[in-house]
Formats: structure tokens, C-alpha cells, sequence
């Protein structure tokens, strides 16, 4: 693989030097939910580096062939084994340092059966004073979460957009 | 390069069966804007392919390094040669078919200085009974625009989620 600008494009792209093929790198969708119990948040603490041993809401790369709703629905199943009523869309928050941009649904869990799965070392359901604040794995989580807090305090929730730029 | 299924995953991936460099491909995002003048929108007519001839709303594969929001107002520039002023995010439509998710904010055009960048044939601002629907390039595009003129008409614009599947 070599990096230039193909005939016609502006951007230097990675490049196969035997067959030609353009590989084109995007920023790619983490799609994933704020699961809600009665006044709780369900978290997940991550068995998988980034972030080992850190909390944080269901979440994962969107994968080819779905849909933003089925990417949201399947993370938080496969991370937190938690059957959810999806919502509406709730933050969307850009992280350009990593090429990535956060997507997260609002969600209502339908019972108790939720457990850890294979990336989650465990899951628990948080009122807003409990949530381990010090302990959340990622910017846009931690956002997204005073986001869901204070529109619930304000009696309603409306879809919040926005960048993390580098501290 | 090879299709299969890495250890720790789920899905075949393709790997470089040289390097062993896992290439994930994943869902890409399309940002653009509607970009209003009075009670006008501005559409460009397509001067590549797919959909050679036909109007879009100025939108394009977000690049690494951007946020949706930077990317939205490149590629209305570089598509119309329009100044905007950004608004809110409007709509935001997945394609599985084709692996895109499309994203669209709301867009003031600040002066009538546009013209056609190098993928568009032409650039004109349209009322609504003036709109080309039978000859709009993409599905999101005309769900978008219809969107658009419902909520001017209702008075309140609001964002709008979704997904194309195939017809």
C-alpha cells in the first residue's frame, strides 16, 4: 500500500501498489444507546482496552448492511444482554481526533435479565448521584449522560449535536 | 487480500495476506446541508456520476479529521460555491443497501455569489412547486426536501430519523 492523490481527487488515499484498488479511510459511526430503568441508567464497565475496567453506555462500530437503529439495537444486546424500546436519537458528538462521530439513541430496558457480555466485565443500573463520574471511559459518554440527566430534570429530552475537540 | 474472520471477531473481514493489516470497512457518512434563500432551497444538478444530470442538495463523504459540521459546510462550498450559515442538524437517513448513513443540516445561504464547483453542471434556488422531484438524484434527497417544506409549512422545523430499505 502506498498514499497518494488518485487522478481527480483532492486527498492523498492509501492505495494498493499491485492491484490499484483505493482504499478510502472515513470517519466511522459508534452507534449505541442510553438504556433508562425506571430512574436509572444501565452502564457497562469494558473487559477490552481502550478503557479496561472503565464505564461506559453500550455502544460499538456500526457495521455494514444495518441500519443506525439495528447498530444501536445489537450493540447494547451484545455488550449488556439487555433487551431494549428503542427511542429517538439523542446526542451526536464528533470526535475528529479519532476519526469518529458518537451516536447515541435514548432506550427504555424491558427487564431485569441484562448481564455482562464477552467486552463487559459487568453491568448495573445508576440513579444520577451513583454514576462513577471519575470513572466513565470516554468524553462523549460522559456528555451524553449530563445531556440524559439534565433533560430529565427539565421534563424534556430534545436531540443534542456537537464536536470533542482535542483538550 | 483475503476475506476472513479475525481472532476475536465476528464477522470475515479482509486482511492483507501479506502485512496481516485487518481492513474493517464500515458504514460511511454523507454530510450536506439544505441551504435556504428566502423561500427558495438550493440544489446542484450532478456533473458525475452516479446520477449524471440529476439535482441533489449539495453532500459528500465526510473526510478523516473533520467534524459533521466542518464536512457539511466543505462540500456545500466546494459543490455550489455557497456561503452558509450552518444550523441545526435536519435529517439523517441510513442506507444499508448501500452502507451510508446520510446526514443534512439546515443552511441560510448568505448571498446569491453561488455557482456549480467541479461535480455540478449547475446551481439555481428553487420554490417548491418549482423543484425538479422527478429528476432528484438520491431517495434521502427527495425525503429530505419533503421534510423541509412540511415543517416550513408547519412552522417548526424538527430532526427528522430514518432509513431507505430497499424498494
Amino acid at each position: 500500500m502506498v498514499r497518494r492523490v488518485p487522478p481527480g481527487d483532492t486527498l492523498p488515499r492509501w492505495v494498493c501498489d499491485q492491484c490499484g484498488e483505493i482504499h478510502y479511510q472515513n470517519p466511522k459511526l459508534i452507534v449505541g444507546t442510553v438504556p433508562e430503568y425506571q430512574d436509572k441508567v444501565l452502564l457497562c464497565r469494558r473487559a477490552i482496552e481502550p478503557r479496561y475496567g472503565y464505564w461506559t453506555l453500550p455502544a460499538g462500530f456500526m457495521e455494514n448492511d444495518e441500519t443506525t437503529r439495528q447498530a444501536a439495537l445489537r450493540e447494547t444486546l451484545e455488550e449488556s444482554g439487555a433487551q431494549v424500546d428503542l427511542g429517538a436519537p439523542f446526542t451526536m458528538i464528533s470526535v475528529p481526533r479519532v476519526n469518529q462521530v458518537h451516536l447515541f439513541y435514548r432506550a427504555r430496558v424491558l427487564d431485569l435479565e441484562f448481564k455482562p457480555g464477552v467486552e463487559s466485565l459487568e453491568v448495573a443500573l445508576f440513579e444520577e448521584p451513583a454514576v462513577p463520574w471519575k470513572d466513565i471511559a470516554f468524553r462523549t459518554v460522559g456528555l451524553t449522560l449530563r445531556h440524559w440527566f439534565d433533560d430529565r430534570r427539565a421534563g424534556a429530552f430534545r436531540f443534542h449535536a456537537g464536536d470533542i475537540q482535542p483538550r
